[in-house]
């Protein structure tokens, strides 16, 4: 799936679900445009009635009315047929909040994720928020402190969902103060691309490399490909990071990055797209 | 007071009382070589009795023992001649923590200031933690919201002691995830850096433009001259900041940077420096 890029919400939690619904918004235009059912998958989360009947009652509030819960409680499960032809004949694959290593413990390796990837590349808008976010990238960011400094043993990481290459993201960012261990995620491999989502916040991909950011606070990119020094191959784990030379970019609603040519492209440049500062 | 620098000590607050009091061994360190009395100053905090006492004890069982507590209650207080001179023969002035706008609306255009900019002139320590390490600049980072996306409404500055130039600085900056708030500082004048400093870590400054990192956390360095696009000056106050290419660096304790050019220097390049990796 190198450099292919399909249709991606990417939410960093606590999206509104009772306002202006701006990302919810967004999801049901796109999921309309695909056609077929929206599927809220549950793995992450502990109490999947509850949230999955909270993003029904939301989606059809917003005039989406196709809504499939599907509740994966075990690899068993992420092997059946039947939710393997309902994910690759969907028009959204929804991935809640919760626990990212539920999600990918879970369906990893199974029926569910190959339809996962056939539907990704059929067109199917993939969306993830909180942990949902996390797990679609090639490495996760599982856990890590919040609000530190940076540290090496700050971060752990585990293989994701694979759905999008090149880069690691974090959610509830500015909210749980994380940029110490994405940055700590970054320094381990520049080649990969820090992407921070803040709450109510998320990032729209449509076929190309290119971002857009909509919601109401900021995505923050991490590009550490001019790091001139780093110790983090020599740390102890409770030893402090130093990076010398990251750059970074602060992006709110309307603002666009192509993650390619790690290029940040800013809102005045773009005033044709009418429908993205809404 | 442009460019000048002389002997400084910014401590992020928290700084270790009890354990191995690396910051504050650094300053009975310092303030044992100029000579002369350590002047704890309590006037941003609530507390100046009990505070005080904590800094006296921890102080005298660093074995210095020549320190005086000076509690600045009213401006009448801060144009005391008695407490001038005592300032201006003291070999290190120390600002607890507290409310930096105490500290600058008690000693403002006061006498007790004027003796304070003479005596950092004359090579003595100016040592602040927390609110007395915010107070140093031209121009001080007052309140905040902490752990949000950056926005304009922000961050509240206010005019600060003016002892050290064209830095912004801000305490207890990964444990209270205070990135956001110092962006958008930075932001608002570039040609102010930012310097974000961990609790329990310090720059001490020793008369020239280059600053070393001690403590356990990290400095983080914002360096905003080569932003491309900020959306600062069209805000609404509630709007989210925009900022492209800012530069940053995370710099832990054996770590240096030159605030006049800009650089930061690795630890491997001043290994000459045989106290400061302790």
């Amino acid at each position: 799936m190198e450099d292919y890029f399909g249709n991606l919400i990417i939410i960093g939690g606590a999206e509104d679900k009772a306002d202006k619904c701006e990302i919810l918004k967004e999801v049901v235009k796109k999921t309309s445009s695909k056609g077929g059912p929206l599927i809220v998958l549950t793995a992450a989360t502990e109490y999947p009635e509850e949230v999955g009947a909270l993003y029904k009652k939301t989606f059809n509030r917003l005039h989406l009315h196709d809504i499939k819960i599907i509740d994966i409680k075990d690899r068993h499960d992420a092997n059946k047929v039947e939710f393997c032809k309902e994910i690759e004949s969907s028009g959204c694959v929804f991935f809640t909040g919760g626990d990212q290593l539920k999600i990918t413990s879970l369906i990893g390796g199974t029926g569910l994720y190959e339809s996962l990837k056939q539907a990704y590349r059929n067109g199917t808008l993939i969306v993830g928020t909180s942990a949902g976010a996390s797990c679609v990238c090639s490495t996760m960011v599982v856990s890590g402190k919040d609000d530190d400094s940076p540290r090496k043993v700050a971060l752990k990481m585990a293989p994701g969902l694979d759905i999008i290459r090149g880069v690691l993201i974090d959610q509830h960012f500015a909210q749980r103060g994380r940029i110490g261990r994405l940055l700590g995620g970054v320094a381990q491999n520049p080649e990969s691309l820090g992407i921070g989502i803040d709450e109510n916040t998320a990032i729209v991909v449509e076929g190309s490399s290119v971002f857009r950011v909509i919601g109401s606070g900021a995505v923050t990119v991490i590009d550490g490909s001019l790091i001139t020094h780093t110790n983090i191959s020599e740390l102890l784990p409770q030893e402090t990071l130093a990076i010398t030379d990251i750059k970074i970019h602060i992006l709110p609603r309307g603002y666009k990055y192509d993650m390619r040519n790690r290029v940040p492209i800013p809102k005045r440049e773009n005033k044709e797209d009418k429908n993205e500062d809404s």
